[in-house]
């Protein structure tokens, strides 16, 4: 395959500007699609082209496979890399692009399609041998064949309606004896509320880990893996922090992890950047959950602790290049933390809190990486995603990493919308994340927005930094030292959360 | 020795800031010190208290002992970073320090003061068998002594008048049958010169490098190596881009020049961070230059390959604690450059160009670091040194650090004054940089400055990038694609150095 010359993001924000740096980086031209409401977007003045491709609304812009396409023939773009959200997933899309002619830097369609679809996907590895949560895959109404297979599956179980969904239905079992009792219950609460009796058994997994392997394959059938991802701390089922290495993980472990994840990606004849995610109970023992076919939001932290440039590897396996890392030379180096930055109030149920940017100032200094797609003066737009950025940093060790993420934290000046950054410093700060004794309920257990310490609306921070600025212009320069610090101090003090 | 809780930092801008957010990583308080004419700069700003010590002048502020010493005193200051520059290398700063019961973070007063004396550092380290360059440390007018030890030596020879400056009086022997005559005319030259007949010999450095090793020791006699620097591209004496490692030792000239750096620093009983310089020549043989006796301007290039926080450790150190890090743990991992961005103007003979940073937006993400004391619309001042930044990359490998170097250089926008970036960029590519096969003469060599690209003014590039901004904004968002980002690219293009 021949070199690529010129790429199209299709994509928007700070995974555009991500993957324009790596492909300016290489040498390769790039190519910026936007929307109508990202005109002044960075991702648009970072290309060296940009396309606009409709109106706000996704559906009328981003996701539009024949205006992207075409873009691609007017500007003789030759590979297409589609971040992750969007079209990323779709196989459609990955087949289109194919078939126009243009490279899709991504896994093949066939691989999306397996692993976009969870029985399939389940199927797939179960050949090679990867360990799923036990349990039964048919529904069942037979109570003593369903007590059989409890008792070989192992307590606690798990019975859920195969109707069901929000946890309706949902029984965890502790002790045998309970089962019958249990069964009988589960079976007539899914009659009468959903009209279906029938009901799954698996084992239930207490104190759940949610832990990722990012594997890295190529064409000519190398898959290598680089360590995980522990994306434990979660709100509804969104992740809010990412770190790596995890903190729970013996060598061993993790050994047998990475390699559970390349027997996935190998069912599927993987090739590109892909997460294998597994679910880990509080004995260590994992069970598959799924495969994103995709470049992770989190996977900064990855790049960090392993000096491997994920796009820049995309990029080379579309061309057809062997992979440039084996997995001997891959090692762990240091730790890496990744928060994301949402424009949502933490104190007011999280709701989005879009509108401008009127200071914008990123942490510096070293350990700090900053990928974001705004700048001070622009709006949040309210059509997509309300991430603002993701703030990464990584140190020597774990400990050195949270208190630089903390100092971070501190330095990061947003004012004119409310932000997440607050909210993660608790999560930071919290005995249970410190000690890495944290499982994916984290937030239900340890959060309340009380806890946050009292902090100043974007207003009257906004007002406190105008102030202080002023009476520092307005001060004598040779006044007292002693007086002007502490009253700075004060003021700067509320402005940190 | 007690936990430091409070830290004045001697020093400003990115200096000062750098050390600040160590500190505050380490949950220790910060004092930031300023003249008038720093009043709103960012290191003040980002202290949590500031005393202001006196007008622009350097000696009637940042070097005002007494000022210092009295704010520490206001503010219960436990200890004092002085930065690189300033009081940093002055030893009675470090004793007036110490006897007002402050710690200072840094070396002994008496290893400062041996290592401020090109005599006496050499005498102190050649007890420790440390290589110097080979000569005579006496003056002579024996011409056949002389030449006995040029051929101990070995040619080529360095003749220079005792009393000479400035290349007067020196000359380089390559064949010992020109010893003589060379001799007899550098003696008379000397002679009606400088009235003073007697002249040195030495060896003569061909192709010389600039390699220097940090090291690092404690109070406890503790001293590991960092690894080396590579300095050789300076202009005027005065560095430009460093990185680490240096592209021509080998993994046994690295460990003797380490050896040798450790040997240095045990010649002085040496605690805290310090840097030993070597001159390289062509053969890669090592002569001992002289130690610097502080945190260098160059370090994070040191702290991007090891993962050491050398901040940190002084600090640590200062308390009395041991080295955290020790020789066999430490490695290698990846490549740093960095350049140094001053408010000079390439152009015209690197004038300073002071003025007010209309835009200034910093280069962002992955292997990027930026150290700087200012933000947009701040103005340069005309008291201080003219470095606007450091920008440091790292990356897998050295050709990977380049290729993110000029990306980020490219990336940077820096309106409303002259700037080394273009020069460095074009240090970046030549083929003498790339090849690594270069030596501290690389400027005088290459450069020209019609070697830059064309570039803009300061004020066209404004005028530009305003255009720009207003085309897209007019632009409606549904014409054509592909004429659009072709009239943008163009603007851009030359706006990008």
């Amino acid at each position: 395959m021949p070199k690529i010359k010129k790429i199209l993001v299709a994509n928007r924000g700070e995974i555009a500007l991500r993957v324009m740096r790596s492909a300016r980086e290489l040498g390769i031209q790039t190519v910026a699609i936007f929307s109508e409401a990202d005109r002044n977007a960075l991702h648009v003045r970072y290309a060296d082209e940009a396309v606009c491709v409709g109106p706000p609304a996704s559906s009328e812009s981003y996701l539009r496979v024949d205006k992207i396409i075409e873009a691609c023939k007017n500007l003789k773009v030759d590979a297409i890399h589609p971040g992750y959200g969007f079209l990323s997933e779709n196989a459609d899309f990955a087949r289109e692009v194919t078939k126009a002619g243009i490279i899709f830097i991504g896994p093949s369609p066939e691989a999306i399609e397996v692993m976009g679809d969870k029985l399939a996907a389940k199927a797939a590895v179960q050949k090679n041998d990867v360990p799923l949560v036990p349990g039964l895959d048919k529904a069942i109404t037979d109570i003593d064949f369903a007590k059989k297979k409890a008792d070989e599956i192992g307590y606690p179980i798990l019975i859920k309606a195969s109707a069901g969904g929000g946890g309706k239905g949902m029984r965890i079992v502790e002790d045998p004896k309970d089962f019958e009792e249990q069964m009988d219950r589960a079976v007539s609460e899914a009659k009468s509320s959903f009209g279906d009796g029938s009901v799954f058994i698996e084992k239930f997994v207490s104190s759940p880990r949610h832990i990722e392997i990012q594997v890295v394959g190529d064409t000519h059938g190398n898959v290598v893996h680089l360590f995980e991802r522990e994306c434990s701390i979660q709100r509804r089922h969104q992740k809010v922090i990412e770190e790596a290495p995890s903190s729970v993980l013996t060598p061993e472990k993790r050994e047998k992890m990475g390699q559970a994840a390349i027997e996935v990606a190998k069912a599927c004849n993987y090739y590109g950047a892909g997460t294998v995610e597994f679910i880990v109970d509080d004995k260590l023992n994992f069970y598959f959950l799924e495969m994103n076919t995709r470049l992770q939001v989190e996977h900064p932290v990855t790049e960090q602790i392993t000096g491997v440039d994920l796009v820049k590897e995309q990029i080379r396996i579309a061309e057809g290049e062997k992979l440039s890392i084996n997995q001997d030379d891959l090692k762990i180096i240091g730790h890496s933390i990744e928060v994301r930055v949402y424009a949502e109030d933490p104190q007011n149920n999280f709701l989005p809190d879009i509108g401008n940017l009127k200071v914008y100032k990123r942490p510096q200094g070293t350990g700090i990486r900053v990928d974001d797609g705004f700048e001070q003066g622009m709006d949040i737009p309210i059509h997509y995603d309300p991430m603002i950025a993701k703030l990464v940093t990584y140190a020597d060790n774990r400990e050195e990493a949270i208190s630089r993420m903390i100092r971070a934290i501190d330095e990061y000046e947003i004012v004119g919308i409310e932000t997440t950054l607050g909210f993660c410093k608790f999560v930071l700060g919290h005995e249970a994340f410190t000690s890495g004794n944290f499982d994916t309920k984290f937030i239900e257990k340890h959060y309340k927005p009380e806890n946050l310490d009292q902090q100043l609306t974007a207003d009257e921070a906004e007002i406190a930094a105008a102030l202080t600025t002023k009476l520092w212009r307005e001060k004598d320069t040779k006044s007292q030292p002693a007086l002007e610090p502490h009253r700075k101090e004060s003021l700067w003090k509320k402005n940190r959360m």
